[in-house]
């Protein structure tokens, strides 16, 4: 039932990150540079607009401007919208089948983390189970994006090493601030990564390159221990020429038992209404130091900023977001289906150097990748230096971002 | 008692922001190049370290390297450290002539907010005091810098500017983020300003330029209601096609009664601890929305990375921060004391352009300078055009940071 030259749909899914519009412009550069592709659409937030075929053509909008795409590509967020739906149903793949049929659809991109890669996984397990039938035979590919770098597999993850630039760049601006009074204090920076520490363990790369950085570092891959985390602090006031500490701490640190250090029942708190809010791993923290050390204490939460800091993207991430999505289309049109595009970096290379390729999407969903035994240390930096030399090259360049009056120009639909 | 060529000695007071550093920069320059000037001193943690002598010699870092005060402009905080000190009495004063008549001080610099202002203010106020007496001749002149811009008379302050861009530029970047999703949900982002809206204010800058900015606006410059409030979300929430709504709040709003939001009693909280701690307007508007209407909602402080974010630094402030600390030097070995640097902006001018010139400090010190009511607007947005055309110029224009290994560089002593 598939024309020789078939339509592409791209989709966005998941939390947002300051990579994965350039990566929806690697896909579409991919899609109009394709001789198999006629028309490339945009499905609006995710699947979940797929089906309700909520679509936009995408040449109408970057065929006569493909300058448009570098523009789009330091994006914040995600310019189609994204959804956090999970396909469940066989009921529910008909339901997009159909749509992908009328639209005479024969490629299907979805960037994304790990539910994303669970849907691409579901569509193309479906059409697999139909082989033989009248289905039509459509190409589904998933492409990577989550600042958390936790997925299985593949080197990292686009859009990671953005978020690190900005967690190392910010930690060492935070580092400076703390430093210019003489008097004790304890600053607790809380950072993104539920399951994985690879973002908090970024916070710590402008110390290793002779600049400032966190004093402690505690990370999700290790256990949380209340006592061993004051008596860490204290030791750190006690030195005379630097009488303020800087923690930083992934917002996933959990006790010996499993439970979060932000969920500590007795951190919870009743908002003005009753309600029991969660305080965070900082604001436990923060508690904790009054109540143990009795010094100045202060948390900050680094928050969404560090998922949408696109003036401060890594150059390296954005243009390898750009490659992997052009890849992706490149590698669905010589027929591969059912796989998600990794980076493999090159060993035996004086200079980091990275190539793309398709893996089987089965190896991948529904796993997360934490950071391994080997490049964890037992000193208070968490990470040791195989660490380090793994992340420094995703954080390398700074890209032309296009200011107007002051500020950044973003793409806008 | 002053021989014809004096030291002068330069000091940092206050909350660190990312332009501090460029007016030490230009104070240091102006020594350096003065004929009157011999050597020029650094306060250690401003009027505190100079009490104890606590001194460094500033020349021997920089007569040599120029260029290091390049890289000195673009490195966030205070590079001296700083103190919180008000002085309080003639003994204190006494204390600080000893150590200043010890190392033949002629010119005594002093950069920094309100209460560095009223230092100024007190020395000189002795010097008149002293006059006729034997008390050597020095001349003390203020240089002001404040994220907060709440300074009098001078038509804006240092280190506003690169806050405001900062803001201007993660508030866009939170929008985006925010407009992935389909779902109703209220984004509160809390700015800082006690006692002025100047920085909140700036939050709608990008949206001014066809960008992305909040769609509510609360100052402190007016009261708060909630009733209103809610009214306001609510009906911002009832757009099908835009279903977020951002909030930007100063954390100086207050109540009818003059008290702060953030400081609402029932908003407080018993950490695991049993103490009570603050939970902050962000919080508390949270808890409100989640009370009140019950959808989505989550607070975001930018919280210190507004005051020392200068990777994204405005260069029209940095610049004048430069200019405004070299011409405080300028002035005094003209004979000028008891003064503080201000910019005026020229009137009937196409082109932005500001004049510097000394202004007594008895006039500006202890005054807060609030957003006046002709920039005020009854909309959402919170300020009119002219207060927009009034901030535009300050946030224009971007340094040339120098990053090695993808993260910034900055001094260091």
């Amino acid at each position: 039932m598939l024309t020789l030259k078939a339509n592409a749909v791209v989709g966005q899914s998941g939390g947002p990150t300051a990579a994965i519009n350039a990566t929806l412009a690697g896909v579409i550069k991919g899609c109009l540079d394709s001789e198999k592709i006629e028309t490339v659409y945009g499905m609006k937030n995710g699947v979940e607009g797929l089906m309700k075929e909520d679509l936009i053509n995408l040449n109408h909008y970057f065929e006569k401007n493909p300058s448009q795409l570098d523009l789009l590509a330091l994006t914040p967020a995600a310019a189609l919208g994204s959804c956090r739906k999970k396909i469940k149903t066989d009921e529910e793949i008909e339901e997009i089948y159909k749509v992908l049929v009328k639209n005479n659809i024969g490629y299907f991109f979805y960037i994304g983390g790990n539910d994303s890669m669970d849907t691409i996984d579901k569509l193309s397990d479906y059409a697999r189970r139909n082989e033989g039938t009248d289905l039509p035979d459509i190409k589904f590919i998933g492409i990577p994006k989550t600042i958390d770098n936790d997925l299985d597999i593949t080197d990292h993850t686009p859009g990671y090493g953005s978020a690190a630039k900005f967690v190392a760049t910010t930690m060492q601006e935070i580092c400076r601030d703390c430093a210019v009074y003489t008097k004790k204090a304890v600053t607790i920076v809380e950072i993104m990564g539920r399951d994985a520490g690879w973002l908090t363990a970024s916070s710590v790369l402008a110390k290793f390159l002779a600049g400032a950085g966190p004093d402690l570092v505690y990370l999700p891959e290790k256990v949380f221990d209340e006592e061993s985390f004051i008596k860490d602090v204290n030791k750190k006031l006690q030195n005379p020429d630097k009488p303020y500490v800087v923690v930083a701490i992934s917002e996933g640190i959990k006790f010996a038992d499993g439970s979060y250090v932000g969920e500590k029942k007795t951190g919870s708190y009743d908002d003005p209404f009753g309600h029991t809010m969660l305080a965070g791993a900082g604001k436990v923290l923060e508690a904790l130091v009054n109540e143990k050390i009795g010094c100045k204490c202060r948390s900050v939460e680094l928050n969404v900023l560090q998922r949408c800091a696109s003036h401060v993207a890594s150059k390296c991430d954005i243009e390898e977001s750009r490659r992997i999505g052009e890849s992706g289309v490149k590698h669905a049109v010589k027929g591969e289906t059912g796989k998600m595009m990794c980076f493999r970096r090159l060993k035996n290379s004086d200079v980091y150097r990275v190539e793309i390729y398709p893996e089987d999407v089965r190896n991948i969903a529904n796993k997360v990748k934490g950071i391994p035994d080997n490049f964890l240390s037992s000193d208070s930096q968490g990470v040791n230096d195989r660490c380090i030399d793994y992340m420094l090259p995703l954080i390398k360049g700074e890209n032309d971002v296009i200011y107007e009056d002051g500020l950044p120009v973003h793409f806008e639909f």
